[in-house]
């Protein structure tokens, strides 16, 4: 009992700190803002002996804990990584600041002078898992918006996110920025994360960024407002009109060339009147990237001599983020858009056609954030979007929809000016 | 536990059809969508007498269940007041269609055309108390929206919601409008609630409109995403710089005019060198009107003769919603902004002075859905702000803040043409 009340004061501490320092933040000049930026890029730098040293306990113990080769990976800090997290703060600071922009205005006929005027979201909690990138990112992203922020990183990332916090602050010593404004919670228990998610009042905002596990379980216990992300059940649909070439080169492409994020496909429909002629070839050309084929009976039925494995209902309802692909054929564009109301996770879809009015069918009733015409989903991105920056992608509808850059931090507020105005 | 389940299947058969509805919905012209309200508006006054009968019903067993005179008050359809409903509904059909709008378009450099488009939610859940009037309020904004609604309203107006929802689907029935999209829950038991918000998959958004305990508990169960509304714990700041006519002007307005809406004042903060001069004068003017005054101990001393009530933490934390209003002296803007960030809801927040700076002061670190200079608190409200409708007012940051009409009620999709473009 007595831990668990010293977790909960710790972690309100912070999340207290946080929300204090948010008056100040909303109303600091672009300038002061990226300079404190460039202030943090250079203490990145300064001090990547002890971020590499802690880096390096962190790994040590990931391979004590028999951690997978893959999350030790996504763990480790190099200088070339590090370097990278740098010339991230840079493009930050290149970007225009998106807060204390007039974005409506209107003028009533009593005379009020009714602005609708974009403001920080105040304080944003982030709950992620090991990559100890996102703690720079979100740490730069919150800076330029001016948000505070909180970040609860993956344990098995704790002394690293701490020396790159540690780091980050040393830079922001001689700055306009309270340090308040930014807050690492060291302690990694599962509580810390719904202590910090019900702390309705001190915290404004939740993106968790991770497995669907952790993303569940924030929905469920959040009670401040949260920004639902990642996980992409994403298909491609082959028209039978489809021009054949583009088919296969946006399929390989949407699966093969990086199979384990968000954005890559998980299912490929393909339409009836192309199983006799395409569905072979692709196929074969999927076996060549080492890709395992599980298919729908007609698929099954139609390449028989390649033997492909019998999707189940649930390959169809697995994010893979694997070279695992089930094809199942279907009738029509509708078929296609109803398997996709079913299994997708509304977050990008794709049709390859030459027929403009399929796609546009395809395009309106398919409900998810992105939905593509004749290109690879893996489009679905705040970078090749032009944001310059991204700290996730939303799958739910309410605030932001997609890849989220900087515009997406930001609220909005009404500011109103009379001469003595009263209501009648 | 029988009944139970069958509470359970009855509520998510309606949330499946509302949703099953969403794809016919989106893609709607705006000239099907107007016909359908205007055969909402034509139909409602044709069934006037079993809404009016129904209403009877309702409101016999209100008198006999003993419910205060208020809420009989609000539960009540007079031909005036259906004339209203309908007009509210002619109103919706004038504004514009915020469905289907390029919000932006971006062409990178690799030939893609990424535009982002407006989009419905799919399914909004509005779960509100007595007042019948929200039906018909949110069912047409639903519709222009492209929105499919279900209405859970409280259990002492259910025969009235009944009928006003029979009469609008009768005059949908000769539309393009599919009438699964609009859905009256009739199961009044709070559970009713629990299911509904915890339907994630079938409904896309939860606006509760109500008492604080309603919105509070929606927030701590839903697990779809909620738009908090309404909690208003408003003030007025009166500055030394005021123009003294303005600041009696308002604050009676603010308190006055309607004390029972979220967007009255709940608390006055007044300068301390007005203490000897202004803060006598408005104390009377609002004991002429009716308005209980508790004030802080300097009040209470600067005006001895007046015997003013002391007022308690819990005062200014109370949103009262009544003619009691407590007053506090405060040395600075400094002191009333922290007092604003203390008990204040985010929901409007006024200043009268005649000080540009401290205006500027205020409106920036002033955290809050509207901030008001010279100006009454009272005009936050769709109507108001010109948005010709108003489904609630938001006291959250995540996706709308303050009055919300018509656009507050979409969502955007990105849609992306190619010509064939995969990632490299």
């Amino acid at each position: 009992m007595i831990q668990a009340s010293y977790l909960r004061e710790s972690v309100l501490t912070k999340a207290h700190s946080a929300k204090q320092s948010t008056q100040q933040l909303a109303i600091l000049p672009t300038a002061s803002k990226n300079e404190a930026l460039q202030k943090v890029a250079d203490s990145l730098w300064e001090h990547r002996k002890s971020i590499f040293m802690a880096n390096l306990y962190d790994i040590e113990e990931a391979y004590q804990s028999q951690l997978t080769e893959n999350r030790i990976d996504r763990l480790m800090i190099t200088e070339k990584r590090l370097q990278n997290m740098i010339e991230g703060v840079y493009q930050i600071i290149q970007l225009g600041d998106p807060v204390g922009k007039t974005l409506e205005i209107f003028h009533p006929s009593n005379g009020l002078v009714i602005k609708k005027v974009s403001v920080p979201f105040g304080v944003i909690a982030m709950i992620y898992e090991s990559r100890p990138n996102v703690t720079i990112d979100a740490l730069s992203l919150a800076l330029k918006t001016g948000n505070a922020v909180i970040l609860r990183g993956g344990k098995e990332a704790l002394r690293t996110n701490m020396a790159l916090v540690a780091a980050a602050k040393k830079g922001l010593e001689k700055t306009q920025i309270p340090l308040d404004a930014i807050q690492l919670i060291d302690k990694t228990e599962r509580e810390s994360v719904d202590i910090l998610i019900q702390a309705k009042g001190m915290i404004d905002l939740v993106i968790p960024r991770g497995g669907a596990g952790l993303i569940q379980r924030v929905i469920q216990n959040s009670l401040v407002p949260v920004i639902e992300t990642g996980v992409g059940n994403c298909h491609l649909y082959i028209d039978e009109s489809a021009d054949l070439n583009k088919a296969t080169q946006i399929s390989i492409n949407a699966k093969v060339q990086r199979p384990s994020v968000c954005n890559a496909i998980e299912t490929l429909l393909v339409h009836q009147n192309l199983t006799e002629t395409w569905l072979p070839e692709i196929i074969k050309a999927f076996y060549e990237h080492g890709v395992e084929i599980r298919g729908c009976p007609k698929t099954v039925k139609s390449v028989k001599d390649l033997q492909v494995i019998e999707a189940t209902e649930e390959d169809y309802a697995t994010e893979f983020l694997d070279q695992i692909l089930p094809i199942k054929v279907v009738n029509s564009v509708e078929e296609a858009i109803a398997h996709i109301k079913t299994y997708g996770t509304s977050h990008s879809e794709a049709i390859v056609t030459e027929n403009t009015k399929i796609a546009d069918q395809f395009l309106a009733q398919v409900d998810a954030s992105t939905v593509y015409h004749n290109a690879s989903t893996r489009f679905t991105d705040g970078f090749e979007f032009g944001f310059g920056a991204e700290i996730g992608i939303s799958t739910q509808k309410l605030h932001a929809r997609g890849p989220m850059g900087l515009k997406e931090l930001t609220s909005y507020k009404y500011v109103i000016k009379g001469t003595g105005q009263v209501r009648t």
